[in-house]
């Protein structure tokens, strides 16, 4: 199946005498699907039960007779004004206790039973009406679950949903006051109806507390889209998506994945650079019209992961967006760029957001393929270059990579309840380690923790909160190189510190001795150059030591291809480290010039430019902006 | 008419036995206004209804016996406790919902009809005794509307008077979702009494509802001056005037400023220069003791405009304040040279701002004219020499400048509404053109939109948010150079874009395709030198190009007299344009030492030196701190 | 009486079967004291009135029969959940009016009389119980007062509370409004049931209103701690002790230390470099690992006091901690070293925090004296070490210091109230004080304002905001040199300028005319060298001028050995002026070594070195982070 383009569109903004024509450019542009609906709740049902399908009608049949595949989305994260008349308490509540009102969009909280009902209500009356339209070839339930910190609500609901989370899980308050270690600071309760969210707490609460909390609050994420899920399956053999946000680790998207057919995520290259990443004001600089080099990349295979191997782009910026702190414009060719490198990942489909710049409302400086006046923007033409592109290219199929990272949304809520060290961040370990990969040259697969490893000479396990016994044995019993750390396997379930001490690895004599988190502005220097940087481990043990700091601290120590490292390595640290790992299983690696990045297919190598002048590669030139791709076999 | 001297005193804060000897000695000083009154309710009123005169009688009599002519303040800004229990809900309300408190100032809610009355009361009972008393030459309305940010209040009353204001001027809630574009995101409304202010929301509010938001919020204000307006108007003869502060745009000035008789403002160079600008360091630095060198005369030139030509400064920083981050004490000469530049911008009258140094509450380290202990503080001799100085000269006649800028409130709104550049702020825009024009040695109207501008050969319209067609129509045919944008025109009266793209202006062929904010590492730099910072806006069409960027791309167009910028110009390129138009029209440029200003009237040139150190210029050696004028017709 | 060793431990935190092990290693280690029972409540009464004692007496016996001394904690800092069941009203409210929940500890509001006498009972049911006890030789009560800014309370407790300590001083509100100034503004009161806390008003509450806020807040947490006095003092011979924390000037601690026998603190050198200083980036990087070389000592100092001669450290940090923004691990050598410190400044105890790295809970990173697993951490070693090293020395007797430093907590939140500069801290103001003179090798006696300084030749008094006659009269006629200032005798008792303006010395003919606060970037240079910076005050006047500005403004005045200082000097201006000093008055004086410190004792110079390399003095090769000693007599 070759990849499809796609864009975003909403036919309820526009008068109905534009939608042919709109479908007809859209065809023309080489676009194969087109979502809609998910935000159109009040055209639909204007007040409770009184339903107006007559326009969507139409508009799915104006789009499906132009040729067109429509994404059909449940309007769940935008529900109507009446809705808070049938449920005043169904508004999410901020930490300080603020309901978060009406006026924007996903103002729902997760765990209110009344508009979880509602909410599979409408996707039961979409899908019956929809289920089995032609036109109707995918559905996306809700919208960006977690955008805007929605994840954790305060609400009443939300606090009897823990309680009942917490009494389910622990079975007795004595129970869970054992499994938190209560009797410290006379925290122990008597009935799980003592027990709050821990916010407010006048100085930090119990971590295992707060782990609890998290995962409670993930669970009822998961809990409501199963519901949507339950309802919509029995009417229809179309696949479900839902489209995840980038750098949004609020929820285990694995789980929610698990119910769903299809991932998606929206990607927003240059917001994100500007918005969500802590690089330098150099590299910022650097790419402020291109995004970060890997950043989109990362999330494309962790997305392929969530997705079992099926995922597209539902949402790719076109141009300028309206919501980071500053909003340049893409260099010519990166619509483009972003769009190969998702297919050069798997992506089954990219989907532009949005068809035509709209001249009201939040998003009205969120540029489009359209300009308002409906002349085309810069995205229009570098996407139809990228369908006549497809087109004349066989098939893309992927290739295993030869390396793997396990990623784990528990580890994010982990280090988020106690970084220890002020910029500790599970993301950013994660991201720095995916970014020395490809540095390297390499292609990357990014896993859950429960996968299949064995296909994957190296393995990477950075800040793996919980290593439980039995995938302690499994990684110790693996071929290649395993390389665990920093701080993986150093808390229990119940977020306790296991004894005997981490990391406690079964043939590496390796014991955590004592932990430090380093300021900026103290890196502690490695005896072959680089430095650890943030977070550093004092090992004791027999294993063999790798690495060392300048004093004779050993910070990398093995036992076979089992590695354990002890500390948060520098870029420069880090590239020796993968450099010997890769060597010692020859697998190829590259120096790449900056900005510039490959991913391996099964045929074919692509080479993505990010950088804003042109390199020589490979024999290749490749524009600033520019993507090529030759077969390697 | 000469420009007179004054200051503010209270009464009420030292023993009547001192009121005699303070007023000969403002006499001495050569003081001939003195502003009481505007803080004294409870000791006016100690409990409802219940009056004590005698004090505020022999007051405002040794006052005026002296040769003193009073301004006397109706004391509203600071309702007296008793009337939280007449009106429990009169407290304003901030954006979390919480009510703020008695104990300081302000703590009024401008919606609050209960407590318009009561200030409509106060100020007739006022005007009933003293309307006619030949000592009581003026009146002040209030006291520094907006300061501490209480334009916007979350209150009870806010929401009512915003739902039936929104009722007015949409008339059906259908009416209004279509001009806010409420489709988005299902954000409609089935009635008015669903409508809240846009605080709290999960995300960012819909803009239109923000600017609505914002208007009903200027109008509640400028409704509850008309209130006491109303009152005072049958009762007295005396002009009513308001002081306000400086950089405040949260209402419409001109609003206010159409209601009354002559616009007044507080004027605190050195703690604007610490608390609202937001210069380089090495600027905050070289001016840290004579404050921003066009701070001031921008906000008397803008004032001026409020009050249809008739303005005072009501309150002159004498020496250190008490409010800003630091506090440091002015040059000597500075309290001479501010009053000075007030009264070469037109000031009819100059105040200090206070008397005597408070030694208790909250303005203890507040400089006054005399110390705590009444022994002169610097402030006094620099008064006095001001006084004799204006005995000195004749009338000083204000002459029409060469140059107008259009202000506009609502666009101040608009811009913090929807930065897009987190670094997008329209007072700034404003101000760096007015410095702009000032370091060319040029004298400035600022004018309302609404303005005859055919005297004025050069004008500028920057960041008007909204350019209707009269407008357009207007701009078009003036001869001249009319130097248009950023960001003109870019939004309807609803805050939509308009179509067709802007800025449309009538016969000059250029469309804003693209926008981008540019963070303040990414200036783009000029074809001719200099850069576009912070906004840049992509122009097609077939216009005259001006300027443009070092790549090629147009920035500055026009067709005839009328152009469009499309960027925010930096210093060297706003030099240059200005410059350029200058020239063009004949218009008498210099080139001006750092820190030394030009101001004209009729007859004389005015040599303004803020700089630390002595200019030579024109002949004069003018010293630091210091001011020199002469004749130049 | 020679000093002693001991640790913090908590029974109820591991298997009775670990504790008699537990023991014996503490006395093999050389620790006498161990403290106890602080944050057992809910062990201890797990039901409203059911008591649970058998552990706790099989704790004491097992801890006494190995020889140690038990400190006993009243567990009052940490009420049980089912506490709230009874007195729903018991939690501390924060400024912005929302409940400091349940979850952590300090919860309570100190107001609140439910609550004062649920802890007087729990003291009182302890002290019944182990007032007698041979093992129990001291009592803690509660733990570390105002830490997590747990000092002022907002709830209806507190706010009844203020009304009626405010009724008691000021007897009417005619002579409240009178004292503070409340003609200002109309903040006129007519009743005092119509007196708020100042917290939510709209801009500055009246700083009179603060300050009184302030000292009710102080006397509630003194009353809150007499009532467990009053309970606990009828029951035991053993002394009473406060744990105090470092940098807390929240409450006034020599009014609590009158109600106790020792004044104890918690020491946490490397957290308090991170988390409590303001010092250079350079500086914390220097001393990352050792803490700041002179915020112990000055702790050390004041709590000898506090305690009026009798202190201890009641915890001491013994590795990394989990609290601050980046914790990494001491130095080899601090752990004896700061022992060292608070002995050679007469600490009768230092107890290591904590015996064993707890598992779980919040404190899982905060190290102990062993790892979770029991395996020795460093501090073990280096506290065997510290008691071998007592062992073979004779007693460490005190020396009166030549140099007193007048302290007051008032002052403290005098200028919290009214900063006036945005950088003015009286605590910096002391610590850099603190630190000149000990950049001078000297040893330093802290003082409250009411001691008796005669056998202190140099004295000094900075920013003591309040100078009563009494004392000015007493300072002027004391002998040596005493240096007064800055900003000390600015304000009287209910915080208003006094008159005739200060500082108002008998003999020193100097007033301050003008202030000025000074950003960072305007320090204000003097003739001989270095700057005034943060504040400088304008003296006019006869006396005697030592330093001026470079401008030729006096900043310090003499008459005799009465100084006046007007202004904050920066370390090289206080250089000279301390030398100067203790030049005169014929103390000995050294220039240090960066990062080596001295502390004479009756018979033993203590040198101690917090830098990071061996420094050589004296003829004495100090070790990095070493300590050495010589006998003086």
């Amino acid at each position: 199946m070759k990849p499809e383009l796609g864009v975003c569109y909403y036919p309820e903004h526009w008068p109905e005498t534009q939608w042919a024509e709109d479908a007809a450019r859209m065809r023309e542009t080489g676009l194969s699907w087109v979502r809609i609906g998910e935000f159109a709740w009040s055209r639909i049902e204007a007040e409770p039960g009184k339903f107006t399908f007559d326009w969507l009608d139409r508009a799915i049949e104006t789009l499906g007779a132009a040729g067109l595949k429509v994404v059909l989305g449940t309007p769940t994260a935008t529900p109507p004004r009446w809705m808070l008349d049938k449920h005043p308490d169904m508004l999410a509540v901020d930490a300080q206790g603020n309901p978060r009102k009406f006026g924007s969009r996903r103002h729902y909280c997760f765990s209110h039973m009344g508009y979880r009902e509602e909410s599979a209500r409408i996707a039961r009356i979409l899908g019956e009406r929809y289920g089995k339209n032609p036109h109707v070839q995918a559905w996306q339930i809700d919208n960006e679950y977690a955008c805007h910190e929605t994840t954790l609500s305060y609400s009443r609901a939300a606090v009897e949903g823990f309680r009942d989370w917490l009494a389910q899980r622990y079975q007795s308050p004595e129970a869970l006051n054992r499994a938190w270690g209560n009797v410290f600071w006379s925290m122990e309760y008597a009935d799980f109806s003592e027990i709050d969210p821990p916010n407010l707490t006048v100085t930090e609460p119990n971590p295992s507390h707060v782990m609890a909390w998290r995962r409670y609050s993930s669970d009822a994420l998961v809990a409501y889209n199963a519901a949507q899920v339950g309802a919509l399956r029995p009417l229809t053999n179309a696949p479900l998506i839902h489209n995840y946000m980038g750098r949004v680790l609020e929820f285990d998207h694995f789980d929610v994945g698990d119910d769903l057919d299809i991932a998606s995520w929206d990607s927003y290259p240059i917001g994100f650079l500007s918005d969500r990443l802590d690089d330098s004001p150099e590299h910022k600089r650097r790419y402020l019209r291109q995004g970060d080099p890997d950043m989109q990349a990362l999330h494309h295979d962790l997305y392929r992961a969530v997705g079992k191997g099926r995922w597209w782009v539902m949402e790719q910026q076109p141009g300028p967006v309206n919501w980071a702190p500053y909003n340049p414009a893409p260099l010519p060719g990166m619509a483009r760029l972003w769009a190969w490198e998702a297919i050069a990942h798997g992506a089954e489909a990219v989907c532009y957001f949005r068809w035509r710049q709209a001249p009201f409302a939040q998003e009205q400086m969120h540029a489009g393929m359209l300009r308002p006046d409906s002349a085309p923007a810069p995205a229009l033409g570098e996407a139809a270059q990228v369908a006549a592109e497809i087109e004349a290219l066989p098939e893309i199929r992927l290739a295993k990579a030869p390396v793997a990272i396990l990623f784990d949304y528990p580890s994010g809520w982990a280090w988020e309840t106690q970084p220890q060290g002020a910029d500790f961040d599970y993301f950013e370990l994660i991201l720095e380690t995916y970014r020395g990969l490809r540095k390297l040259g390499l292609s990357i697969d990014i896993l859950p923790v429960d996968s299949d490893t064995s296909d994957h000479p190296l393995l990477l396990v950075p800040g793996l909160f919980e290593l439980p016994d039995a995938l302690k044995l499994r990684l110790a019993a693996r071929k290649g190189i395993t390389l665990i750390g920093p701080r993986s396997g150093t808390r229990g379930p119940e977020f306790n510190i296991p004894l005997p001490l981490p990391p406690a690895l079964p043939g590496l004599d390796a014991t955590i001795a004592l932990t430090e988190s380093l300021p900026p502005s103290a890196p502690e220097p490695l005896a072959q150059g680089g430095a650890i940087i943030r977070w550093l481990e004092r090992l004791e043990g027999t294993a063999d030591v790798v690495e060392e700091t300048a004093s004779g601290q050993p910070v990398l120590m093995r036992s076979g291809g089992l590695h354990y490292l002890a500390g948060w390595p520098d870029a420069q640290a880090l590239a020796r480290i993968l450099f010997r790992a890769c060597g010692e299983l020859g697998i190829e690696t590259r120096d790449m010039p900056e900005g510039l990045r490959l991913r391996d297919t099964e045929v074919y190598r692509f080479y993505i430019n990010y950088a804003p002048e042109a390199v020589s590669f490979d024999g290749l030139e490749i524009p600033a902006a520019g993507i090529a791709w030759k077969e390697t076999k």
